[in-house]
């Protein structure tokens, strides 16, 4: 009986979640700002992906980048120290996931008057944040060679999530057996629309196609 | 008011929680088995430790083994096949954390009276498996080379949990920057007891430190 008691809760705070997550995209769109959601593991490369495609976007791009975290404000420096572009910090105080009121209060404190795009680094963790609709219009899921093509297999609902996947550390498979074409089937079946972008943000490989791809969402 | 109400649940939980997992612990203890909890992120190698591990341990002491996944059986096959040691699986359904009653059941059903050391392999994640005592007698946590020196910094939780730490995939520090001495200060920062024990799984570096680590404890 407890048990299901949990479930209701968790079935309304999720039901309350997407009108909010719903409402905060037709706003964003009303304002022509694209929005996009990055999740991954801890240390599959976020951070360094995000500022080497927003250095390449930048220019063309105006672009604001919210970076998540429980307690710290390491990635928030790093991003704007090494991009310039308007960047906040938003504190989960230990919570694991992002919801869509609190992206919103975010996306109001970064004031998105005059921006293209805003990127949301969201907690590093393959589990909770993909339950939660954040009001972005595309989830951009990393996966790091080093961390093996079997994780579609073991996160399921995160791969499910995605509408886009960026396979990163690819110069990392030199040391790392990676089967890319394993990933991508992995994903597949239990995404059958997935995008996919093999690339290393150290060498350059693959980064032209994924910033080619966000231009044209973008622009759209 | 919505908020107080949700901290005092959670509250109540994890008392509960560790009331039970101190139980379980006084169980293990006087059965003589030894329990540990093996946590890090997704891809950090906690698989590929385990089955090297347990083949050099094997020959002296009983190991069993709780694989702890969402819903996949992947990690259980793999360690019975390349270890041959009692195996048994625990999914969660989805849930992002084990307890102390998870792992109870665990246990019961894995049959510890022929063991010395069960080994859990708790969900790959930095977050919520750092909030919920299990029932181990120490917490093992693995930081990847690839996952960055920066992660204690970032999932303070999950540092201040540790009991002792191993660093994997030394091997790969020919492909990425990883400060052994910076890691090691920040785990400090917030745990100052912790032991460290810097392997590679891949070469055997640093394995037969981390064997007699874990005799030791076993023996006691």
């Amino acid at each position: 009986m407890g048990e299901i008691k949990v479930i209701k809760v968790k079935q309304s705070v999720l039901a309350n979640n997407d009108l909010r997550a719903a409402k905060l995209r037709a706003e964003l769109k009303e304002k022509g700002v694209y929005f996009i959601n990055v999740m991954s593991s801890p240390g599959s490369g976020k951070t360094t992906l995000l500022v080497d495609l927003i250095n390449r976007l930048k220019d063309k791009i105006r672009i604001g980048v919210i970076e998540a975290d429980m307690d710290a404000v390491v990635d928030a420096s790093t991003v704007k120290e090494k991009t310039g572009v308007k960047t906040i910090q938003l504190n989960t105080s230990g919570e694991c996931h992002l919801d869509a009121k609190m992206t919103n209060e975010a996306i109001d404190m970064l004031d998105v008057s005059d921006l293209d795009l805003v990127i949301l680094e969201n907690i590093g963790n393959l589990v909770c944040p993909a339950e939660f609709d954040t009001g972005a219009n595309a989830n951009m899921v990393l996966l790091s060679v080093p961390e093996g093509d079997d994780k579609p297999l073991k996160y399921p609902l995160m791969f499910t999530r995605g509408d886009f996947f960026v396979f990163t550390k690819m110069d990392a498979r030199v040391v790392f057996d990676f089967d890319v074409e394993k990933a991508k089937q992995r994903i597949r079946n239990v995404n059958p629309d997935a995008t996919f972008f093999p690339v290393s943000a150290k060498t350059g490989e693959g980064m032209e196609e994924l910033c080619e791809f966000l231009r044209n969402k973008v622009a759209r």
